[in-house]
């Protein structure tokens, strides 16, 4: 069967178990959440001997060791995604809650109630726990889910999917509710994304190119960020100590990640009290720091920043560093670089918290904490399926709740329009 | 200069006043929406005679009668565009509300604030009016917007943006808050579409070819609707009297907009009874009905539907009917051929009523009343930009609050990641 036709009608499938997920009530979502966890445990060798074959072709293909490490399955990691599981089975059932409901002047009753997306495409690079991390928030939202994974995953995605697709089929949910598409050609990826009338939202997870290439050949609305170009502004009424250790943290706790800080302005006030002592502790964790010219001015050694280091997402231990003159050109300086992801302020000065709350344009902003936290399961979201920096839909981090949507429902005695 | 620049330096500019209209408060905006309702009544000789120049070029290209009909500004069409920019004034501000507020275990506390999207790229055909509208809109809700009319009302369209960005100038509000695009040149659509960093949002009002279009080359997210084909369900049950007022007005009282009915299923047990009669009043009032083969048995003269009939959005007066076994019948007719916008049941069965309304994959889904009432002002949210048939953001009537999104805001007192 070519390879569109495969595409086009797992699709189908999946929109026909879409109809069935909609009426499932939680009991059974999340017996099938607790089954798949249990197998996980129950079938932890033929996983690992279906992940030793991805491993023996990334050491062929050379893959980085960083690499092969996220790749790699053992029993503590599928402990962990069991774990998982069965965190979301715990977690409340979205669908069917009335978010509201009102009568009209002429007797309709008008409310809106949770429903699910429908079929969601997620397509995704690398760690093959994602495959199951995504597939459990899917079905927990009442979506049926296609998981296009990275090609040196897929021995251990096809293997994950079977698992979960068994576990649906025993408690009696269609097991179209969950499909990996089984091969690596990255054709797959454009059939999928051009099936509008059978898929609802498209998720990439992945690095930019990826991401980009999704967006600009997607006829469905895609879920995404790019890149996190996250900054702190330490203000010159901050606490100096308190500044440190969150600077230090957004920065160093792990920087590969898209929450991490990547640029650091600190008000001309504090920058000489600040920065020596802040970048002499950056430097003992490896950080190169990259700065404007009053801060190479101020520190020995510092490289000079160039253009591209402002906007620049290094997810490594390289950090951007500014002295502004004032709060207004750290606020420029955040609309003009920022990546709508994740901004902070340190400060004591309450007007001063409120306005960067309230001026900033990202989809979350903090006072006196880490940029870490942008994360779902860190603001209380439960879990997270991905960050979303078009304002479409769910700006920031996206859990259960922000893979429905609603419907209106009306109960009517007869009434017409005049 | 070249169209291309012309258009990204309105976007620009667009996008730089959208910063603006994000502190803004309510009463500014609310004192600019009132004095646009005031000069379009003050400047209204100015506008007649705009708006003549269209409909001399609409006579000699000879558009339709009905067509120039919704061209042609005049009085009291001026005076009912003024009444919705006061309406909208008196609605509420959704900007700024904080949706949920709660305190993580490690002190964070954690809210979600409504804030605009920003900056909005609205395409339509046709009425002149639906630049006010939109207009006052987006303005209510702190976005800024960039309009792109049909080419037969460009100078209508043209003094109407001015007449606003005047008012917005002086009402100390950014008068590239509201910009309209002078050309008649369709490649304006294609730049403004492709223009992301600068635009959240493409919202395409008008045929079918116009949103296909729009949402195969845009690169912006996309809220709209491709069409409405709405059904009535008259159930076993249903009292047919009432069946009767319901589908009379879903089909007759506006037949040319996406929420008139376009398919009439009967359950078998009342069609005897129903049908005859109710295709009887339908031809009194011109409708024309095509049947399936049991209903063109029990009727005389009902002309035989083909297939192309149950996918068909008619907007005129044409009802497609068919005769169904039971309501398993009827839901599926309406899985496989509605478009997700509107769908009705009448029946006087409480389980029927309520599967109806958990089952049916639609963005309103009513119970005994007319399909019509899919509409922003009718369901309560005080007016609308819109439908939107795709699940992402808004399902369904878009108004004040769904021209906005939340994001999230943090309270810390210095915490960091571990």
């Amino acid at each position: 069967m070519p390879l569109s036709d495969m595409i086009e009608n797992m699709a189908r499938d999946a929109r026909e178990a879409s109809r069935h997920l909609r009426r499932l009530g939680r009991p059974r979502k999340d017996d099938a959440l607790r089954l798949m966890a249990k197998m996980l445990s129950a079938r932890r060798e033929d996983i690992i001997k279906e992940n030793r074959k991805d491993l023996v072709l990334a050491e062929e293909t050379g893959l980085s060791p960083a690499m092969i490490d996220r790749l790699t399955l053992n029993g503590s990691v599928l402990d962990g995604m069991a774990e998982g599981l069965n965190e979301v089975a715990d977690l409340p059932d979205p669908v069917g809650e009335i978010t509201g409901m009102w009568k009209r002047p002429n007797g309709l009753q008008v409310g809106r109630v949770r429903i699910p997306l429908g079929v969601i495409g997620f397509i995704y690079e690398s760690r093959p726990n994602v495959t199951v991390d995504a597939a459990g928030l899917c079905l927990k939202s009442g979506n049926a889910v296609i998981l296009k994974g990275g090609s040196e995953a897929i021995h251990s995605n096809i293997i994950l999917g079977r698992l979960l697709a068994e576990a649906l089929h025993e408690t009696g949910i269609p097991k179209k509710a969950i499909q990996v598409i089984p091969t690596t050609d990255r054709e797959a990826v454009n059939v999928l994304i051009g099936l509008e009338e059978l898929i609802d939202i498209v998720i990439p997870r992945g690095g930019e190119g990826l991401i980009r290439f999704v967006t600009s050949h997607s006829r469905i609305p895609v879920l995404k960020h790019y890149k996190g170009v996250c900054h702190v502004y330490v203000d010159r009424s901050a606490s100096l100590k308190m500044a440190e250790e969150i600077c230090y943290n957004a920065k160093v706790q792990r920087p590969g990640v898209c929450n991490a800080m990547e640029t650091l302005l600190v008000h001309e006030a504090v920058a000489g009290e600040f920065l020596p002592e802040m970048v002499s502790r950056f430097r003992g964790a490896g950080v190169e720091i990259r700065g404007c010219p009053r801060c190479v001015a101020l520190i020995p050694d510092v490289r000079t920043a160039d253009a591209s280091d402002w906007p620049a997402e290094f997810l490594d231990l390289i950090l951007a560093v500014k002295i502004v003159t004032d709060m207004d050109e750290a606020l420029d300086h955040i609309e003009t670089y920022g990546s709508r992801h994740t901004e902070a302020i340190i400060t004591t000065d309450y007007d001063r918290a409120q306005r960067f709350l309230a001026e900033v344009d990202a989809s979350v902003v903090l006072v006196n904490a880490s940029t870490r936290f942008n994360d779902g399961n860190q603001l209380g979201l439960g879990a997270e399926i991905g960050i979303n920096t078009s304002k479409l839909h769910a700006f920031g981090p996206m859990g259960l709740e922000e893979l429905t949507t609603t419907k209106f429902i009306v109960y009517g005695q007869g009434q017409t329009r005049h």
